[in-house]
């Protein structure tokens, strides 16, 4: 078959993303001898299968739950989703008609992208980004621009040094808590900022917030809670979110919170986009995130074991290399960043990694450019303490074989 | 909330869709007092909830049915889909990498446009059409052009003629069995010409194939399965179907069989959009197709009843109506199309009929300009044969109380 048999404009949509680093990566791990510390799965022992089946059938007793489901969302759930924003907002009201249900959060950033971007309107990102967001960005033919992250989340200054330089954003894009890949939380301060330049210029922001749930506080931190969100500052936030990492993937429940011309706007594009979701799988989450005693006792297992894991995964990376790689100290999500100090080059270092059965997501797939050779990406989620101590082993293994060489 | 907030482009993008009558027409069916003709549901009651429960049983015992799925669909599910596939082609070998499979097949005709139309492109398509998919060539902002429905299906005589005389679409969109609304299906000897006329103008066809399965007949035309699909006679056709009408619609399960430059297209796409669908509802919708035994005696009772309810539709207007009216006989699907002698007006009829409870679709919906004004669509899937008659007699009295006024 010839790509003549395609349009040109497929190319100009497609072009940058049929290089993606990790959608490669993801099918080498797939290998059964390769600890993958690579992927952004939750951890599959975590996830309450048994629960998962009792709401599949309680909800196939009702016989809507076979049926179409409404194009916004299963209403029992967009109901328990508006209560539980409204609590994480700190009491603000949130109207059940504020509260589109998705096909993952994933679905959510693509026809957000599709309501709030014009070809060629200017998009603003973290530095380093979330590969899905750009990866959706690219597709809409947006001109992406990046503000550095800080410790502190978004660099909200340097934001606003380029709004003031005449940078007019459409929207500005941020993983504000447990960010992927730098698994960095922006401060109170920077939120506000955030919002107040939102409402002064007249920019979209879209909070993509799919680990805020799992926070378990570093020694030095002590256990808390991520700030209240950007969205309690400015009615011009997008706030997206997901049932994948705090109860399966297998679900594909997501959901934004937005102001109602958005939710109008992308719930047509929904109905052309797949008409709506799942009434069975939109049930069977309402069940589970309803049940305040099951789900809060199911979060506090999810963040002890996820406390676990990164901390098993920080003191054998401390163990295996010492002053040689910093590692950041998660405080939540799921995700390690770690950069070299003696000149490893993380891309090299990754063909080793696979001949010693680990691997990892390179810096490089998170930059525009050529930085951070020297980083990688590690998930902590998916590995007991145990796998994570032998994966660092083969990730040192491969690291003094490629020293050696 | 003020429209400034929204980019221009959203306008003109979705501006033909916010008068969608059947859009609105479906919120008004949802009263309780009403009997709705005018949906393209599925029969609730006919739906095998006992079977799907105890897939899902089976699906939850799977660690990975709780995971993400390949962006492609699940693999078991691909084959399932690709061997039926091949049987309906009469045995032509049907490789597993040219399904993909899809949220709905709302979702792979979305996905289909985004790969094979740019702005401006041309799209054929039925007159009348199938609204979802105008919609979805809408959105893509495609230059839509109409070829009449005969009753042997899409007018490929004048296709050829409006080919002859210089129109190059990119894509013709057909819906070749049990047509909706218009229930007719496309001959052999008409899908050999427009397969002839893709080679050799270089089109894509996207046949689209919901109601393919349920086959009845007619007491003229015997009982039998519509003739091999188009794709049998060219490889530039991409052929859609999904579960969601002989399994259930809850399953969000599309799927189309395309040639594999289209296929990595959209899987770069369906990436983008929505990451993957549910594991958990492809690998039950896997073990139900699999399941021969089952699949064709639930098959067989769906057919029966259908042609039952058809029947009961029919015979309930000839009563009511006589030779007012003239009404399809559908030998498959889910709809009978119908048309008054008497100049009745069916948007005028259909404020009658809600007031007396009973819905359908007025001819106009799916038409470009103001075809079909006398002209309505009624689905049988959904209401037993006394629910029929009831209907057929509260639209009688609607259309009384019209004539009188």
């Amino acid at each position: 078959m010839s790509s003549t048999y395609l349009p040109a404009g497929l190319a100009r949509r497609t072009d940058s993303l049929t290089s993606s680093a990790i959608r490669d990566l993801l099918s080498l791990t797939a290998r059964d001898d390769v600890i993958s510390l690579a992927g952004g799965l939750p951890a599959t022992d975590l996830i309450p299968v048994d629960r998962i089946a009792a709401a599949a059938e309680a909800a196939l007793r009702r016989p809507d739950a076979v049926q179409y489901c409404e194009t916004s969302g299963h209403r029992t759930l967009r109901s328990v989703i508006a209560a539980r924003e409204s609590a994480v907002r700190g009491g603000v009201p949130v109207p059940v008609e504020s509260v589109i249900v998705t096909h993952g959060s994933q679905q959510a950033l693509t026809l957000l992208a599709q309501a709030l971007i014009d070809p060629g309107a200017v998009v603003v990102v973290d530095e380093p980004a979330y590969t899905g967001a750009l990866q959706v960005f690219s597709i809409a033919e947006a001109s992406i621009e990046s503000i550095p992250l800080t410790f502190t989340g978004m660099d909200t200054d340097e934001l606003e040094l380029r709004l003031t330089a005449g940078l007019r954003p459409a929207v500005v894009h941020t993983v504000a808590n447990f960010h992927n890949p730098r698994g960095v939380t922006m401060s109170e301060q920077r939120r506000r900022h955030l919002a107040a330049l939102a409402d002064h210029y007249g920019f979209w922001v879209i909070e993509d917030d799919p680990y805020g749930e799992i926070w378990f506080g570093t020694t030095e931190s002590g256990v808390d809670a991520p700030p209240a969100p950007i969205a309690r500052h400015s009615d011009r936030v997008i706030r997206l979110s997901s049932a994948s990492k705090i109860l399966a993937p297998t679900l594909r429940v997501g959901w934004f919170v937005a102001p109602p011309s958005v939710c109008a706007a992308v719930e047509l594009l929904k109905q052309g986009a797949d008409l709506c979701g799942s009434s069975l799988t939109q049930s069977m989450t309402a069940e589970m995130l309803a049940d305040s005693a099951w789900l809060d006792a199911h979060l506090t297992v999810l963040r002890r074991e996820y406390a676990c894991r990164a901390t098993a995964l920080i003191a054998a990376l401390a163990a295996q290399f010492g002053d040689r790689l910093v590692v950041s100290r998660p405080a939540g999500g799921m995700f390690a960043w770690a950069t070299f100090l003696d000149g490893t080059d993380t891309g090299q270092l990754l063909d080793a990694a696979l001949e010693h059965g680990v691997a990892f997501v390179p810096g490089t797939a998170f930059a525009s450019g050529a930085q951070y050779r020297h980083s990688l990406r590690l998930s902590y989620a998916g590995s007991t303490p145990p796998v994570l101590a032998d994966a660092v082993q083969r990730l040192a293994a491969a690291h003094s074989a490629g020293s050696a060489a």
